[in-house]
């Protein structure tokens, strides 16, 4: 029998599958890209019913399901969706990155890596409760860091809090409201790193507050679409120093990003048995730069 | 001037073209797959036509069309439709099976070949009014078996009958309403095979009526979904033998049943002129058998 | 780094998009094939980012971009957005060919400069103010023909030779309106070339008009659907003589149109740099009758 062809089953809750999604995937390697688009999680079961019933378990290491969209939280019902219709060994590996969010908090978690040792490392999480926010916040207390969910709504960033927690048990993350962030922000000093990743539009900090100093050394903003939350931040920095401190834009991470997408992509073929989400893609990128 | 690569298009009438069929496409060797949801018999013309168009009538072989989805009754108008929008030697091969209900039925009845000499076979078809008992019951007619169409409605279950009987002149086919089933099906030990294939969660057979005997060899549950029909058959069932009858469940004749789809794909690139209906597919899976 | 697969994304304003543009994409070397339908322009944006920013713009030649659908009004706003979504060297190569528009009239004129030298040319586009009509008179009008645009309104006919003289600042173009045209049109002896692009079931010219004469060379109907509008023009002519005028059909043309189309496609991914709409179109097709 010949080789299985890589088949990848791209489920997006948006009208139009997404057209980065699908290069990303050829360049990857996949071979047959089954693109769907306004899936809702109901749609879902049959859809993982056909991927799982056509191949034996033994071939079913080349067909895998990427769930997308721009709506993350419908994305993350879906992915848990795809995850409940597996029956034991009739599974494929699967991997979630909803508007990129996964790639793009594991290559800024990656990158303040190399310029901070991240278990010594103060963080504030500015619009830490966005999809972005939330996985940055993850994979920094994954690292150790000791992180400051900040939001508008202190419940909602203990909502985050605790969830990582479940997750990291030993994780130090602490909630702050937008009103201690404001005190917070006003005093980024006091972080040695500060990612933004709040909704577009929103101002975190405003350039007369970044004056440098002994702590911090690494300021990422997130956001695609200018006017940036950081103000003087530019969304192509890629490393660009000004007062000691080294600034990042989505555009600078862009390119680590892709790798990571891609190599999470490539990765899904080599088992049936991957369910990659944040910490996974963001291991993944880790060995990336070891290889 | 190069071989034209080996296009399938694959017209669906569910939203999402279903990725059971584009999973055994790929595997069948179809090399680029243009997936249609949602298709109504309206819109079937202008797709034809560009599939019919493009390509001259001696490449047309490496041009097919496989009609699908869960609106059984739908997929057979949109194949009426794909038939009628051909244009003499402008054609191309066409192949119906929609919820798998072909490929289902002739698998089902050439397992039962294997243990029964199906001209010599009284044969029981639960649920016969429905998109697989139909085709089982032409399928077994066919092959010279005396068949009992069975439903709640002995007027549907004759229409069944004289629908063979168009088909098969010298069919021997015979309605029977439910409650005169509730008969025969209280005694199916009067048959040397039972099928049944009503719909989900309609107990057909207790299992108190199987209790072995002379006549009754073979008895198959092509319900996908438990409960099944005949109390005691497992959907896993591949010829497990109790007092001296073998039983198949959906599961148990599905490997051959994907054998069968697949071969069924492949063969529609042999010629731009089959139309592969329940009858073809059926001859198709013998061949494989031969071969 | 391995060459990247060519992609081509077809943006389609029809709910399903075209299965003919997907076959001649194949055909024409076309790997990866991102068939979207329901296309509006607001879609575009986001669609045209994702296949500039996923590769460097080295590479962005082997992705390019196919926009068509039956309505060719919301065709060309989606062309015109598309090209607005694209940043500097981030741009793909992008082609206009909704049902069939700019590869129909590329032919056709190509086909008419083999009978006729177009610098010396008088002609009459009936339908002239339709997608195909338009087209023609502007193509005609660049190869320096003297060009009547034929309509019910004078003032439509009027805006088309308007568009044309902003193109081809020189163009001979002269609007007539249907009355006129009737007059005209009565006399399609006194022009060298009569094309009729009207729409389905407009007679435009009878048979007893065409006696032939010294100056009426070549006719041409370009309507796919039976009744022609001009009288006696058959659908499959390809250059039948009959009292000295050569006459041809939708279909007659159709040989050149498809190798027009093929090698338009094709020709998308020698660069990421080209906007491909009618008259880039028409030049393709004369090169390849020079090559």
């Amino acid at each position: 029998m010949a080789t299985k062809r890589r088949i990848l089953v791209q489920l997006d809750n948006d009208a139009h599958p997404s057209v980065f999604d699908r290069v990303v995937a050829i360049d990857a390697g996949v071979e047959e890209l089954f693109s769907y688009g306004n899936i809702e999680p109901d749609a879902v079961e049959a859809l993982v019913h056909g991927a799982i019933f056509t191949r034996g378990p033994a071939d079913l290491k080349n067909t895998a399901i990427f769930v997308g969209g721009k709506n993350v939280t419908r994305a993350e019902e879906i992915f848990v969706a795809v995850q409940r219709a597996y029956l034991g060994a009739f599974r494929t590996s699967v991997m979630l990155d909803p508007n990129g969010a996964n790639t793009t908090a594991a290559a800024a978690v990656l990158t303040a890596s190399h310029h901070l040792d991240l278990a010594r490392t103060k963080a504030l999480v500015l619009g830490g409760t966005g999809p972005v926010g939330q996985r940055v916040a993850l994979l920094l207390a994954r690292q150790k860091a000791a992180v400051w969910v900040s939001s508008r709504s202190k419940d909602r960033a203990q909502d985050v809090c605790n969830a990582i927690t479940e997750k990291v048990p030993d994780a130090k993350v602490f909630s702050t409201a937008e009103s201690h962030t404001e005190g917070n922000s006003n005093h980024p000093e006091h972080f040695n790193l500060v990612v933004s990743a709040a909704a577009a539009g929103v101002r975190t900090i405003s350039r007369a507050q970044l004056t440098g100093g002994e702590m911090l050394k690494v300021v990422m903003d997130l956001n695609a679409v200018p006017p940036l939350g950081i103000e003087g931040v530019q969304i192509t920095d890629n490393g660009r120093e000004e007062n000691g401190i080294k600034y990042f834009g989505a555009i600078g991470v862009g390119g680590l990003k892709m790798k990571i997408h891609k190599a999470s992509v490539a990765s899904l073929f080599h088992s049936n048995d991957q369910t990659l989400d944040a910490e996974q893609i963001f291991d993944i990128g880790q060995r990336l730069e070891v290889a």
